[in-house]
């Protein structure tokens, strides 16, 4: 159970750690925040998103509870590697990585052993970054997905349950670290490949003003922040690439049927596109 | 100019049909409609949709002044071809077409010399169809496409530029046929054939209680109208599967970096996505 003078630090006050933040403290918690920029923790502190915050302050780290690593998954492992040694005895340590093979063995073979850390990935985001735009909302229609292994005890699943229950996810799951990462490389991963290589196929700006909204709709997420989704698709290349070969064996599929003129054989793949879409309906 | 009494007949109350209808009868326009299903005429002569309406009536056919085909494209061929004979002298003639070249081509060449035929395209559309999701709302935001031949006077083009205004389109653009269907390959049915395809990969209903907004946006257009868009994609096969193999390269170049664990190759693409989409933002 989440106790009511629980610690919550968040390092890295991005868009989700400044709307964890908004959301824990909306709940009455305490939270500090430790970020390497001063103007984000200034503005969290003037918006009342946290409690306390500091480019770096050891006593931060000293005094949480319960951590949370807003960082990307890379820096996550270095952060957690490097400043375990001042954490709490006990202390539960989570992060918002959105990919978790490599990142929580990494993190679980190197932590102490009375330290916990269970991973988690909140489905929610924005396509613009920073605490600015922090708002806890995002994950009233989002998922929330933990993803323990052997190493975790069933108290951290409970307790990130009860986490995401208190910021108000909608659905709360549970997969193992492989079946997180296959699900994530087509459900999010595969969708920006094909947003981003829209965007780039030839230079189609000129035809801005013709666009509607299927378009646009297509293409909002190839808008990228470079440096994340570089990192998140290569710590999960084995998947997307499958999942890339297969949705283009299905493209070049559909291209047989225009280039043999079988119209019923492309009218199957829409109505076969249609009946799984309704399924997907909110 | 279109004047205050100019008689309008609508061929196919459906969506675009029915909205149409609706935008000019606000407008103060008398508009009547033929339709082969009688529950559509009832449903917007009850609605006040249209002012007169029937399955089949040469009268209406007659009194027109103005005829706009909201039928699908070889079925406006073929209307036209069929009812021209019964055309009042000098009757203006357009369609709602998603496809212009061939269409254009074939009516243009069977069509009574006083007669004019100058083909538009609204660029606007919804999930649904049918005269009961009628709304000419959509139109506010939309594109207005004119696509002229050298058989076409500067009167007409005039005409579909008032019209356009009328029911208040946003953009009102003119462009060849060929060039029509080119940018519609790419902005509209290639962005069908992505959505389809993404459907289609694999059976991933199972995923669907994981999955956000981005994958939800990219595969709204996934259901679809399989004797509508099976028609327009053969129209216009020629470009599309251009536009599909360019996709696909694009796509397998992404691959690619991948593959040779190029981050600074994948950041530069994300780079360029990024910055093309921002000039779509509206």
């Amino acid at each position: 159970m989440i106790k009511k003078d629980t610690r919550f630090l968040i390092v890295g006050l991005g868009l989700i750690g400044g709307s964890y933040a908004m959301g824990l403290k909306r709940n009455g918690f305490h939270v500090d925040a430790i970020d390497i920029n001063q103007l984000s923790i200034d503005y969290a502190k003037e918006h009342d998103i946290i409690d306390e915050g500091s480019t770096f302050a050891i006593e931060l780290i000293q005094n949480a509870d319960f951590i949370i690593s807003g960082l990307y998954p890379n820096m996550t492992v270095e952060w957690y590697a490097t400043y375990q040694k001042y954490m709490k005895p006990h202390a539960f340590l989570t992060d918002v990585s959105g990919v978790k093979r490599n990142i929580v063995e990494r993190i679980q073979s190197i932590l102490r052993e009375d330290l916990e850390f269970c991973a988690s990935h909140p489905m929610a985001g924005k396509e613009v970054s920073g605490v600015k735009y922090a708002d806890d909302a995002i994950f009233h229609i989002a998922n929330f997905i933990i993803t323990p292994t052997a190493k975790n005890t069933q108290t951290a699943i409970a307790t990130l349950k009860e986490f995401a229950s208190i910021l108000g996810f909608t659905n709360i799951s549970i997969l193992t670290p492989e079946e997180h990462d296959e699900m994530v490389g087509f459900v999010s991963q595969l969708t920006h490949v094909i947003a981003v290589s829209l965007m780039n196929t030839n230079d189609n700006t000129h035809l801005v003003e013709y666009t509607g909204d299927s378009f646009r709709d297509l293409t909002r997420i190839a808008k990228i922040n470079e440096n994340l989704w570089s990192e998140l698709f290569f710590l999960n290349k084995d998947n997307l690439i499958r999942e890339i070969d297969d949705f283009v064996k299905e493209i070049n599929h559909l291209k047989t049927k225009l280039e043999q003129d079988d119209v019923e054989g492309l009218k199957e793949l829409f109505i076969q596109s249609t009946i799984r879409r309704k399924r997907f309906d909110r």
